[in-house]
């Protein structure tokens, strides 16, 4: 069961004395954090606001919101890090699962024979069950290898976008064990590692082998880029989220395609969606510097 | 065939010099302003950036995006009012479309029969035609009535929000009719006025009646609000975007339903939508501030 970091926010309220305050949170929690708000509603009397448009990471916060709507603390659950503020007013919120993968891995024993080294990472919410993990590994005989986090994430913790903790081992190891039941981050292990990948997926009891979705999504990714090389008009996406605006970079891309004799559009989205995308038909190939898994997962930019 | 205010948007970029601009327009004429945005470039060799986010009107203006892309003007196309400046950078920019009437009017005055004074009312792209189509009645035999715009508004100018041009009027005419293809205004004006409406399409010269779906519309937000009434539990919804954050009506309403001993979340979106609201099955009913016409037009808020 997942659980939000309540304390956190009550000790927050109580030092800061906020008039108002807003949550934000992915959608598998913010049922949860209704209800955590409900708490701090009836505890200190203040209003709270849920942001109920989608959040997928700590790119995208919503400072300015909290303005506009007078709340002086933006609590962002669930997507922590090794920080505890960011920007103006946003804190960050642990939401940890508490769910065993005793289980799983008992299951997963059996598909890792012949590896001897074997790295181990998850994303925010079981990164307190890498320790154990890790115990019942060595005590089966392997090797077991979980990546430093330095910076902003914690050791053997990634990100969708960020894997820095599994890719700077990856020479170590023949396999990596992602704890969890997201394709999304476990498919990033195996992108950005290029090593086999297995992922333990406690709710279920399953063990996914993730090499065959890596490879899949790794042909479709080299294509896009291979049919981009004919195309003559080109759109070139800056995101308009608070962590994903790369003006900068769009505009370089801009330019060295126009240095090719390139016809470029620049367009501003807050969410690159293709459907967003077919209301220009005329333009042939996409480039978007907002995130690096849009133009990976789900969408065909060609 | 839709012309864009292409001298407005040169001689504003030749007067304040920006260095780089943006372009915020509705869909149906997006692909149109990117034409606009290529000539700027090429004219002056600036950096023209297509907001390619849905906008529904000026209350969905985009101020703040415009100074993270570093562009000193948003040229908003096409949701165009009397004044010509908005917020801090927000240019509005019309969008003229110069199809006529004439055919769908022929084909309106068998329909008409029984009408002795009759409203006349168009959205932005078509004001240029009520004086036409005024002439033509008026030759025809009838009473013809355009609404002042006072404020904001053109002449029998309606937006999808705004509807006193017509509304104003209701008491002198028989029926309205709205020039357009747009089922969204014209069954504004049927439903802020009660009056008969029909809808002369020159698109495809059809005149459509829209008591029938009016009438429905209006009986699924009556049975929406009866619905409400059994509800203990309600989201009270606050819009985000620049001219939909009603935030005091939001906590006015929510303090007017805990008076009467019910439960209010308060959530907060950009756009307002099913699914988004689906993601709260505990929540029984919701009320929204950010805009009239979402509770009414294809959503089930019950």
């Amino acid at each position: 069961m997942i659980k939000i970091d309540e304390k956190k926010v009550f000790s927050t309220i109580e030092e800061r004395k906020p008039k108002a305050v807003a949550f934000q949170a992915p959608d598998g929690i913010l049922g949860k954090t209704v209800d955590v708000a409900s708490k701090v509603e009836d505890k200190y009397g203040i209003n709270t606001f849920i942001m109920a448009d989608p959040t997928f990471g700590i790119c995208d916060t919503a400072d300015d919101y909290a303005d506009a709507l007078g709340a002086d603390i933006m609590f962002h659950v669930g997507h922590s890090v090794s920080v505890e503020r960011m920007g103006k007013n946003t804190i960050l919120v642990d939401a940890f699962d508490n769910i065993s993968f005793y289980n799983v891995l008992k299951k997963a024993l059996s598909s890792l024979n012949g590896y001897k080294n074997v790295g181990l990472c998850t994303s925010s919410q079981h990164v307190r069950q890498l320790e154990p993990v890790k115990r019942r590994l060595i005590e089966k005989g392997y090797m077991v290898h979980i990546g430093e986090g330095k910076g902003l994430l914690r050791d053997g913790h990634v990100f969708g976008c960020e894997f820095y903790p599994v890719f700077n081992i990856r020479d170590m190891v023949d396999a990596f064990i992602f704890l969890g039941s997201s394709r999304f981050h476990g498919l990033g292990v195996a992108l950005s590692t290029g090593k086999p990948t297995l992922m333990l997926d406690p709710y279920v009891n399953e063990v996914v082998d993730l090499g065959a979705l890596a490879s899949e999504r790794l042909k479709r990714a080299i294509l896009g880029i291979y049919n981009a090389k004919d195309a003559e008009i080109f759109g070139v996406i800056v995101g308009l989220k608070d962590g994903q605006i790369m003006k900068q970079r769009s505009l370089k891309i801009k330019k060295d395609l126009e240095d090719r004799g390139k016809k470029v559009k620049l367009l501003a989205l807050r969410e690159v969606t293709e459907d967003r995308l077919a209301i220009f038909p005329h333009i042939e190939a996409f480039v978007q510097t907002a995130c690096p898994r849009i133009s990976i997962d789900g969408y065909t930019f060609s």
